[in-house]
């Protein structure tokens, strides 16, 4: 395996996970597997087309070494390992499937490396917990990239990562180590991206979450733009500030100390001039589920449950919550209880 | 004016204006003159449909002495002074006209009584300020009543009402109570009804508001009825209960104790086995302005005024006056600034 390409399945096609596909073939040392849903009779039809930062803006007819339907079941299939799984679908651990039960029949014990790139804190612990053995690597990524049609990716800022392994008590952390600099290795072979190791993750994904927590779930509750939100007062006097002060305490309060002037700077992150909706916004939008949990979920249960008061974003949870059953509903995953046996009748 | 019937004028004819103007003028001390907005033309033409569960299930045909389409100016017009005016309309401060602007022409100074049927605290303020010689009256009203179509009202809680004065530098505490009891014998008058004199308006408004600043605006946030809401324990303990203690804590601060149980009590009032909307959440599905100011806003400047901390309140003042400037945006009376002089930028 060692000398060999690298074997990389990669779950969630779209903007992200198309960059990724094709940043690891280009640098000759990885053969990705790409499991396509609604995008896949596009690309398999014309291949992928691509205009990119940083690899070109006329990028045609592109595809990946292998693109199926379907997560391989590597055992059933008589495939080989794969060396990495990169993960960077949606993270919705209170909607089953959850990444754990959708990726395990690719997954090698003790062998495949899992890459999550994925939004928000704790994700990692859940596939931890399911495969001990594996090394579970988090991908705290910049990059912006969209899919604006069926096989058609817009990639309009650049792919910047930080790699960090998780700790797992099965998995010695030389491994897990070398696990990332191994997948930094291949992935910078395309010698156009800046791919770094970060020991630890929790500092970037506490960061992240202070724009994500914040900006993202009211763009969600109100359906409103990042552009709107920062022209009114009352949006972000009563909101996005009040938020970003509780996940900084609550990031302080494990460790994590940033600078007093990050809301004013993160405040100023987002152009005004065009109409931004971040992605929880765009979900409930299109009456998809959000990403509650890992966005709002866990940053408030590891700040209250180190004491620290954080009702503003409880608030929020509360009503993204209400918005999720909502959508619950509409699938037929949830009907009200109506009945005497309702715990508030 | 005393030995005559009152005139009566009444502002805002949905349902409970028109049940106010049916049961004033049954009762015969009372002519009524209703200004009639979009139903104008359907009750000029047909009279009122009313299914009442007081006054009976199929009146038809009923109007009030006279109709008319706008406020009438009393000065120009050279009309008799009004005894009453009721306000039924909803109560937007933070959107002109203002109630107090709206019926000025219909005020003759010192002499008319203004009675205000709406929600939320501090309603009164702008009135006594705009009017310091004439009474003013708050009306809390237990009604259920709304118009189905333009013209049909289905009356189907009872018109069970509390009158109070407030209290004005300029009105003698007995001219004021005088208004306020000659009011509720006029309304009386018919013989069915339980129009009751209350001294002080505050407890029966800070009552209401553990309703409403509750239910009706998490129902707003989330376009959800209050069926759903309870059967959702998210909805319930993350900001219904949290909401109804901060107000809670709000009255007590301003001198108005209420039950331990009180939440309980009304996180039970509504059926669950109907799908019920509250007012704003009526409005902001309709693209109409909320009483947000009223509803919200007021009780939580009073609580936080004497020092409660109001968390769960202040989020839902940020969202729904995020709403709010979407409805005002829609309408063309604003528009969000993105250029350099942005406060945010």
């Amino acid at each position: 395996m060692a000398e060999g390409k690298a074997q990389v399945l990669i779950v969630g096609v779209g903007g992200v996970g198309a960059m990724a596909a094709y940043a690891l073939e280009i640098g000759g040392k990885a053969e990705v597997t790409a499991v396509l849903r609604s995008n896949y009779d596009a690309v398999a039809e014309k291949g992928f087309k691509i205009d990119s930062i940083e690899h070109g803006h006329d990028i045609k007819g592109w595809r990946p070494t292998h693109i199926r339907k379907t997560i391989p079941d590597v055992a059933q299939e008589k495939l080989k390992p794969f060396d990495y799984i990169l993960v960077t679908t949606k993270n919705i651990p209170d909607v089953p499937p959850t990444v754990a039960d959708l990726i395990a029949p690719a997954v090698t014990p003790q062998e495949t490396v899992i890459v999550l790139s994925q939004n928000g804190l704790s994700i990692e612990k859940p596939l931890l917990a399911r495969f001990p053995g594996n090394p579970v690597l988090s991908s705290i990524s910049l990059i912006a990239a969209t899919e604006t049609a069926h096989g058609e990716i817009l990639h309009d800022d650049v792919d910047a990562q930080y790699i960090s392994p998780s700790s797992s008590p099965d998995v010695p952390s030389d491994v897990a180590e070398a696990a990332a600099r191994r997948y930094i290795d291949i992935y910078n072979a395309c010698g156009k991206l800046d791919i770094r190791y970060e020991p630890d993750a929790q500092l970037a994904r506490w960061r992240k979450l202070v724009y994500n927590a914040s900006f993202n779930s009211v763009a969600a509750v109100l359906r409103m733009d990042t552009a709107r939100m920062r022209a009114s007062r009352h949006v972000i006097d009563d909101l996005i500030r009040p938020i970003m002060q509780e996940i900084l305490a609550a990031a302080a309060a494990a460790g994590y100390a940033f600078p007093e002037n990050l809301p004013d700077k993160v405040i100023r992150v987002d152009p005004t001039d065009t109409a931004f909706k971040p992605s929880m916004c765009q979900d409930v939008e299109k009456g998809n589920f959000m990403e509650v949990e890992n966005i709002v979920g866990e940053p408030l249960r590891e700040g209250e449950a180190r004491g620290v008061a954080m009702p503003t974003l409880r608030t929020m949870y509360g009503l993204l919550k209400g918005l999720q059953l909502q959508v619950r509903e509409a699938r037929g995953l949830w009907e009200p209880t109506f009945a005497e046996d309702n715990p508030y009748k």
